[in-house]
């Protein structure tokens, strides 16, 4: 907790947050908060449109700021568990949006940079978990604000059943669809915060109540889409078709038209004018305080009728009709989060349809009354954030909890045929080995192509730095990858240039005597390609 | 069942029939139908608009009649359960009025007579019940219209929660609140219907199952409304306060505010607007085809827009709450069915304002998400049924239907101080006795003042009609009736001018040597007023 405003003050004019509170008071509340209560010590950020006492409340519009006397029960709830409130986060003015791009209040990129949007509404929550500024956060979802964040960050968003969490003292975007959303980085944290964040609130009359039996991983039947669009990004689509490996067992391939129909309702249907039925009044008070594009968006609610209004919500009965026999047949869906990930400038050149792209696979969940959890998925071969999203009916959430924890992963770093492309690289793949990225050793090996023609990584001060990639893989599966190699190679630990450790592979020194030393060249890859060239 | 056409005959232009099967096929149907099914035997009607194979579906208005291929799943669950259809019956154009007098097929009158409307919108099959013509009938109910004419009949009114019954192959008023219901004579016959017409169809997107415990009548937290608005009818009032009584312990007493501004909502609110939904085409396509004041009302709906519907749903959920944390403290609600009747002049002098008071205590249930039955209530001193409607929350229809056939009850012809306004009447009332009206004894009785006097009744061929008045009460409480008497008199048998008979006072013929003969006059009330006349 101690050097968290250190590492806010670090990072800059990030545009995560709109206000903090003081840094001697969240000492003295450290210091006073017992041990051993659930969230004792964790520090949060809370999602600029619901209530903390002594913070404004701003909605991400200056004009429509106010101060709340109460603090929303859910806050609260979590306070009680001993958190740290450190602040109130950034997001698309009322919530309106999934870019991230859409606040006076600055635009935060994404934890992985290269222009990359963080994603939104809850723009500022998610970058705060993903950049380690706060243990968790809250955000809020009505179209899928707790989960497009989530996966522009590499982190974990959990979009609970609407009303577990109690909406109180939160700026409605569309009450009937409106959730409280927790981000954090992993899943176990998520759901330790979920469990102390639920809870009915006096008064709410949104708030539900309910409960599903849990059910462990083995035996799930799983399902995913037949069809997916990705919007031309075939380092999602790979991603996301190894990410299903995953999970135990094939998942059945269904026909998702009803879920994506579902979606089109909220923002190409009459749900725009669920909107304006709170913010009507400041709209037409406040010509010039709300985002040209916000306005926009929410003056579309204005072209449909009461009549409209009606056929939409028949429409969505028998939509939410068709996912409840679902529910039949499956347990958990298994989607991609976002079709593909947008840099701010692309989002700028199309706000609003790269928007409705960016919803595509989360705008139906609220509307069909689905739980959802949101969890990392490796990465694309060009360094950006995979994600993938897990649907079950309403209060199946410590089911989606348990599948999404999985099973615990490890990482390995790989240096020769292992490596992509390589002749091995199969046993990671086939293992459900996901690749995290390119990294570099320490600079103190050498790398060996050994008689047999295999490469070899050896610890030695006079060496330098070897490329290496980094994969994630199923603890459970390190012992197969293990028994398939053979002396002189084994599986040890190999410091990184970045200061940490990683398992991979290394060779014992007793092999490397009649070896050729090809630490020059940097890595494998290289000699590889130096050989070919020299071989041409 | 074999007289059933020509008691219609009987009947002549009633308004009752929009169509009936032909007289050969029901009796075919009666010869086939096995012995020991639930409803075996049972002739009943369906309202007209709800879809049976091979009769035509109006909704009461011509131009827009169908013939359904198929029959509503509702209707199919009844006829495998052994009744037999007698025919479709007449409403109040497309379900929408509660008056009864709204069909280009006629203005049914209640079969209380008197010019007194029927009630609506299923106002035939209400009369077909309660004239006898049938066993039992299906109504909807959207607004009120399965109890509004079950409480101006005089017969029981069952209103399931919404989605019980299937509503696929009904036309639907308002599709998020319509309801199929049930009119019987009894509360009995209405629950063995329940248990047959219950249970999920194939593609109902409206659907619902679910239970809650059914709970005895003993212990059951009863509430009833602090005030209410009877429009000045101080007969419906009074039986109202008498009927409360025949339930066991004091019902508390609540502000329904919530409930009568949720039913506001349907007419005055932005729920009209559902009803254009489905009708919008055929109205703009059949300008001359909808009777003025359907017309009239379903077209209130156009000044709605998409942000006054949202904003209407949105009040509504806080309502509804309200009503959710009642049922924490009550288990029953205990309302007058309609606050007063009308005839059908009454009616025409105000078509809308006196439909929207007869929907008063009825139109908040299915928004509310309740379940409700109505039963009569006894007889107003000028000869109007009462009525009363019990409401439980959703899937509560059990505990409803044990509270409203309640105890046995037992009907008692008194003759002279128990009479209304005589010095012994409390003795009736306080034992929860309602006055189901005036009759008089076949014409063999005679009538004496006692020398104490107190008059009694001698069966005596030479004697003649003696007016009597029919009282209801509790069977279990005719014991404490009967102790609290004294010789000569005696509880017997009375034979009355219907050719009926009812437990009633006597007198020994012992007792009567000295006493006046006051046959003459025709009874009690007669002699007393002559008696009081000579005395001045």
């Amino acid at each position: 907790m101690k050097d968290v405003f250190r590492r806010i003050r670090a990072r800059g004019d990030d545009g995560v947050w709109i206000s903090t509170v003081a840094e001697a008071d969240l000492a003295a509340r450290a210091a006073a908060v017992p041990a051993g209560l659930p969230l004792s010590g964790l520090t949060f950020a809370v999602k600029d449109n619901i209530d903390v006492a002594g913070l404004p409340t701003t909605a991400a519009c200056p004009d429509f700021a106010y101060r709340p006397a109460t603090t929303a029960p859910v806050v609260q709830r979590l306070l009680d568990a001993g958190a740290l409130l450190v602040g109130k986060t950034n997001l698309d003015q009322f919530a309106t949006g999934l870019t991230g791009t859409r606040s006076p209040y600055g635009t935060p990129e994404s934890v992985f940079g290269g222009g990359l949007i963080s994603g939104g509404s809850s723009s500022g929550s998610a970058v705060a978990v993903a950049a380690g500024l706060v243990d968790f956060a809250l955000g809020t979802d009505t179209a899928g604000s707790g989960r497009v964040p989530a996966a522009l960050n590499g982190i974990v968003g959990l979009k609970p059943t609407r009303g577990l969490l109690s909406t109180l003292g939160v700026v409605p975007a569309c009450r009937s669809l409106d959730c409280v959303s927790i981000f954090a980085p992993t899943v176990e944290r998520a759901a330790a915060v979920l469990r102390a964040a639920r809870g009915p609130a006096d008064g709410d009359p949104w708030g539900r109540t309910g409960s599903r039996p849990a059910a462990g991983p083995a035996g799930l039947r799983l399902a995913t889409a037949r069809s997916l669009d990705f919007f031309g990004d075939a380092g999602q689509e790979k991603a996301f078709a190894a990410g299903l490996g995953r999970f135990p067992g094939r998942p059945r391939e269904i026909d998702i038209a009803p879920l994506l129909e579902a979606g089109d309702l909220l923002y190409r249907g009459p749900w725009v004018a669920e909107r304006l039925a709170d913010l009507d009044a400041f709209l037409a008070g406040h010509p010039d305080s709300v985002l040209p594009v916000t306005r926009r968006v929410l003056e579309t609610g204005r072209q449909f009728s009461a009549v409209d209004a009606w056929r939409g919500l028949h429409r969505l009965r028998e939509l939410r009709a068709w996912t409840d026999r679902l529910w039949d047949t499956v347990d958990v869906l298994v989607l991609p989060t976002i079709g593909t990930t947008y840099t701010r400038d692309e989002i700028a050149a199309d706000p609003i349809g790269r928007n409705l792209e960016l919803g595509r696979y989360t705008q139906f969940a609220n509307l069909l009354d689905l739980a959802a959890i949101t969890v990392p998925n490796g990465l694309t071969a060009d360094g950006r954030p995979a994600s993938l999203t897990l649907f079950g009916p309403a209060f199946s959430e410590e089911t989606l909890i348990a599948l999404a924890a999985g099973p615990e992963l490890m990482t390995v770093a790989v240096v020769g045929l292992h490596l992509s492309g390589e002749p091995r690289n199969h046993e990671l793949t086939e293992r459900g080995a996901t690749l995290l990225g390119a990294a570099t050793t320490a600079p103190c090996y050498r790398l060996y192509r050994l008689p047999s023609g295999v490469p070899g990584l050896v610890r030695d001060d006079t060496g330098g730095p070897i490329d290496v990639e980094l994969w994630q893989l199923p603890a459970a599966a390190v012992g197969g990858l293990l028994a398939g190699i053979a002396a002189p190679l084994s599986l040890g630990r190999i410091a990184l240039a970045d200061g940490t450790e990683a398992t991979g592979f290394l060779c014992e020194a007793y092999a490397v005597g009649a070896a050729q030393d090809i630490t020059a060249g940097g890595g494998w890859r290289a000699h590889r390609c130096a050989s070919e060239r020299q071989d041409t």
